[in-house]
């Protein structure tokens, strides 16, 4: 079994970042927190002492204040990626923030460091072409929150060094995260991809008034969800007919051909249709309870996470 | 509250069929059970009680042998109509097929009586419309399994009644079901066409060979996937930006609007793309052992209902 970072650096500590570092400290590894937001670094004690609890309490770690013990605060990135083996940056994602960051890590670190980025749909090549040791960069992109969802993408930009995806790969396994490889660039990844064509036929039926949203939200989180969570979209139409995939593929593969057919002139996502379905969610969650209710999906995801790891699989 | 249906016909008793009969007969309702197929109905009672025990060794019901004793296995589709409220049809998903059973039931059910539909697809205009009483029809489409997933898609034909939709909307959520209306027919509905949207880009994705279909079903299964058991995508996405949706559209709006332009020459799945997806399906999974992994489908798929039973909404 390969072992994990024994030391990281995380790059930008919001919440990604944040996620982050609990999850490679719960792994067992010294993690060096930077973000250039003096505030951001005032109180990312407090944020991962809290997050560590509250999985303590969710039964899902043990003996964090050994845990804890294993975060130091750093005030420049030079300070941050002294001594690791492994960078993590989470820093707001906009090609040009990117671009000024990896240079400074590309800087900084020492040669056989490796920087994933989390960035969730900017390829890698977008923002260390010029970079120092740009063969080093990858894409390592998490779902949030990192510290309780388990997938991460890998993404190598055309530069990056042989190897470094499947060292990335190893170490996050020996981690507990479960790592995808996408084999190479193209915008949104796999995930987002994935999630983006979901959403836009969410809100082509939306808008077409064939139902409201509360009925679609159900038709996932009471329906399709349920074995998404355990099972792939491949395993689960394998498992849902006689004959396997192929006896699938034979019934209904006209049908989705014809939903794809229907969906040949795509439209973008209108300001009147974001406007009417953000009164639709805001009638239904005023804005100021969104903090707590993604609190109640954070508790949610610590109950599902416990629950799903007492299964077999 | 609404009642739920006192007294329920099934029509068709395959793996749906069975599903709907133990879902109602655990609402307390007696349920008479209908197949054309005499093995079939030889099969059923066994068949029943062993789905009950299953369910009842989950901790997901009591007192199996009195819901036993609500079944009735009926010999004729006369008989089987005989004095219910509600008539649930789930036989094989062709037009031809189907047509001939609206014939039947809608000669043989009394006025008051309403009939649903378990087709996945086909909306109900396409096979109603010369059947006594059509008024009386609409499309009750669940996923499989019907005893464990909630979700049920409720699409009114062009002459269904009105307050037809309401009142077994009323008696499904009464009988702990999750119902959703769409508001007119289309193909694939909506369930179909939410999942059909996500297939066709995870297979497109695999034929342009950007990952291996093990890791597209992992970015589910241990990622999306795992927010989507108990949130829909609408507030997955409320709740992935500080700002709420309006922000995230924002964000992100661009992004999904670009997957939706690289998609549009849409492609049928081609018989070489299937056969392709099927060897590495079979690789994983050989046909003998299809089965047993769909009896572990749903041992996970009950562990994971009594878990979210057990959580707050």
């Amino acid at each position: 079994m390969a072992e994990t970072f024994q030391h990281v650096a995380i790059v930008g500590a919001g919440l990604v970042g944040s996620g982050w570092a609990v999850a490679f400290a719960l792994a067992g590894a010294h993690v060096r927190v930077f973000d250039e937001r003096p505030e951001v670094r005032r109180e990312a004690p407090a944020r991962l002492r809290q997050m560590l609890s509250d999985l303590e309490a969710a039964g899902l770690a043990e003996r964090t204040a050994e845990t804890f013990s294993r975060f130091t605060v750093c005030h420049t990135i030079a300070e941050a990626v002294d001594g690791v083996d492994y960078v993590q940056e989470s820093v707001f994602e906009r090609i040009e923030t990117k671009t000024a960051v990896a240079h400074e890590i590309g800087s900084q670190i020492a040669p056989h460091v490796i920087v994933g980025s989390s960035s969730s749909g900017i390829p890698a090549s977008a923002f260390t072409a010029e970079a120092p040791k740009r063969e080093r960069f990858l894409i390592a992109h998490p779902v949030n929150p990192p510290h309780l969802v388990p997938v991460v993408e890998l993404v190598p930009a055309p530069w990056t060094a042989p190897g470094v995806v499947q060292t990335v790969r190893s170490a996050l396994e020996a981690a507990g995260k479960v790592p995808v490889e996408v084999r190479r660039e193209l915008d949104g990844f796999i995930l987002n991809r994935l999630q983006g064509a979901l959403l836009n036929e969410a809100w082509a039926l939306y808008e077409e008034g064939y139902a409201s949203l509360a009925d679609i939200d159900a038709t996932i989180s009471h329906g399709l969800g349920y074995r998404w969570a355990f099972m792939g979209p491949f395993e689960t139409i394998d498992l849902n007919a006689p004959g396997g995939v192929a006896d699938y593929a034979e019934r209904l593969a006209p049908l989705y051909h014809g939903v794809a057919r229907s969906r040949s002139q795509p439209r973008p996502w209108s300001p009147e249709l974001i406007a009417k379905v953000t009164a639709e969610r805001r009638a239904a969650l005023p804005l100021e309870q969104l903090p707590a209710r993604s609190q109640w999906r954070d508790k949610r995801l610590m109950a599902l996470v416990a629950h799903l790891r007492g299964q077999a699989s």
